[in-house]
């Protein structure tokens, strides 16, 4: 049984991992596989050091199965194949009691602000528990979380079939909200500068551009008659990406900000009023968001697998940070967690 | 029969107005009066010069009567009181298909891009007419546009009995802004800097504080028990407006953007994100709306007189514009059309 601390400076260590029993209400899972976020990778950087609390395990993009049941839960038994949601709201602030738990104003994201999932053994609360189809394939089901993501933004952005859907970044997120919204019958294009995920992205049945080579509001406005884009994705978090969504977007059409922007950004309100655009932000996802992932990736209708880049064991995982870290010729890697 | 031409340089000519016989569909107005909105002093400033032809009547805030009816015109009499809904939609853009023909992307809007009230006779298609209850005040009428203006950005914001609003500047569409949000039932606070106006609110009714003297996000926050407001509106035009808009706002409220930001301005899109924060840019009005501020303006509910500062004739537009270019300490000025 082995854990990879998160040590600060860009460093991991593999430590064991004791299995302790459940506490009142929680399960301890064996975990299987768990990917790499790039919250994962921002933390990697430093960025979120004020949340972070070395050494500490890291990690929420899982899958696994359920090792031991505590007292007082029920509908779970051992054995049972599951994923994580792994949000931890408080139940009382604002937010919560307006419906909105899952963007908490005090919210621990389980893996972040609490111990996480790059370890053999694992408890949490059985509140935040998903069960799988007992066929379901376990590296797969590591997506469901950044696919619950995906499903969560393409339904606060209201996509319905026919719609012209551009999105901006191609990384594991816009791929996946690309898949999802093709998959409600949109038309989707993907603007992406790097030649290693435009491929992938062509290689996954998604209509793929290069804003650097072409010119994507001339072909934007092209393709929809000189109205604009229905819904625009902005996933690259970049100040360009950003800049390009209010004029690629129809009059009263969405703009859905995925990506973190730590700075404030210039946008073009002009263009808001003079074609009554709006804008959500969309964070994170609400328990019908993961069954409706948990559904599409059992289902096969988006092939998931091609998303992954590598599995790679627990021992080497500061290697697979680096490389996440250091160049974008990867789309998601998953770490084993147990041999 | 008189005419003010607007011929650029901040100046006004008064000349004559010879009536003409409507065209087929058109009808023929004696004017009223005509108040004087703040895209009139835009145009005043020289800030909207590729749009205006001087020497040329401009002039939109109007209320008058029929006085002849061209061919082909159905559903008017000689004597009518009227407002004209000054929008004129292309009918073949993509926006009117859409169905949002109040924003056409081709829109003439009728005394900006094509002669406007500023003169004792006018004519103008039938179609853009909305008929008046007899017993009408035909000063208050000239409000029933700006009137518009607010119904559509309240229906737009989703504005629900209950909810807290902040409505940033107080001019003459914040004021109205505030009154409506009230007569829908929510609990409203003004944002001003300008003591006349801070004073004509609170004469108003309108809850209004001066964010220089007291602080507006520890007052909101306050009032709404930690939450942050459903809806703010950003009318003020000004930086500090929008970049407050942002800390105001409740976990999945809304930002209307009203007013016209002729540059970029900086957004806090991560505020967005965290919180789900949904924005929409509102402009003009829908029919609809007209006519739910006529039946509002009749009701007499909402005291609309008080937002009145003078009534002057039409040799002294020059004066009024220069008045309202210069100081603050002025709501709406009408000018007198017909003697």
């Amino acid at each position: 049984m082995k854990a990879a601390y998160y040590q600060g400076n860009k460093s991991f260590f593999i430590g064991d991992c004791t299995p302790q029993s459940p506490d009142i209400g929680e399960v301890r899972i064996d975990v299987l596989c768990c990917g790499i976020c790039g919250t994962d990778i921002h933390i990697y950087r430093g960025h979120m050091a004020e949340r972070i609390n070395p050494p500490q395990v890291i990690g929420h993009e899982m899958s696994g199965t359920i090792a031991e049941i505590g007292d007082g839960v029920e509908g779970f038994q051992i054995g049972d194949p599951i994923v994580v949601r792994p949000l931890d709201s408080c139940n009382h602030c604002p937010a919560c009691k307006a419906g909105y738990r899952h963007i908490c104003q005090n919210l621990n994201f389980i893996g972040i602000d609490s111990p996480g999932a790059f370890q053999s053994s694992w408890n949490v609360s059985a509140q935040v528990l998903h069960r799988l189809p007992q066929d379901m394939d376990m590296e797969i089901a590591t997506l469901i979380e950044p696919l619950a993501v995906a499903c969560h933004d393409v339904r606060l952005g209201q996509i319905r079939s026919g719609e012209t859907v551009v999105v901006i970044g191609g990384g594991p997120i816009g791929m996946l909200i690309s898949l999802v919204a093709k998959s409600k019958g949109a038309s989707v294009t993907l603007a992406e500068v790097n030649p290693f995920r435009i491929d992938l992205a062509k290689n996954l049945g998604i209509n793929a551009i290069n804003p650097v080579e072409e010119d994507l509001e001339k072909y934007v406005i092209g393709i929809t008659d000189g109205a604009g884009a229905d819904a625009v994705f902005e996933v690259s978090g970049s100040r360009q990406g950003i800049e390009v969504t209010t004029e690629l977007c129809r009059t009263r059409g969405r703009i859905i900000v995925v990506a973190i922007f730590p700075e404030p950004q210039p946008v073009n309100l002009f263009k808001f009023f003079w074609r009554e655009i709006q804008m959500l932000g969309v964070r994170v996802y609400e328990p019908d968001d993961y069954e409706e992932a948990i559904i599409l990736a059992g289902s096969k209708r988006i092939p998931l697998g091609k998303l992954i880049t590598s599995v790679q064991p627990l021992e080497t995982i500061s290697d697979a940070f680096h490389s996440l870290d250091t160049t974008p010729n990867n789309l998601k890697i998953l770490i084993k967690c147990s041999d």
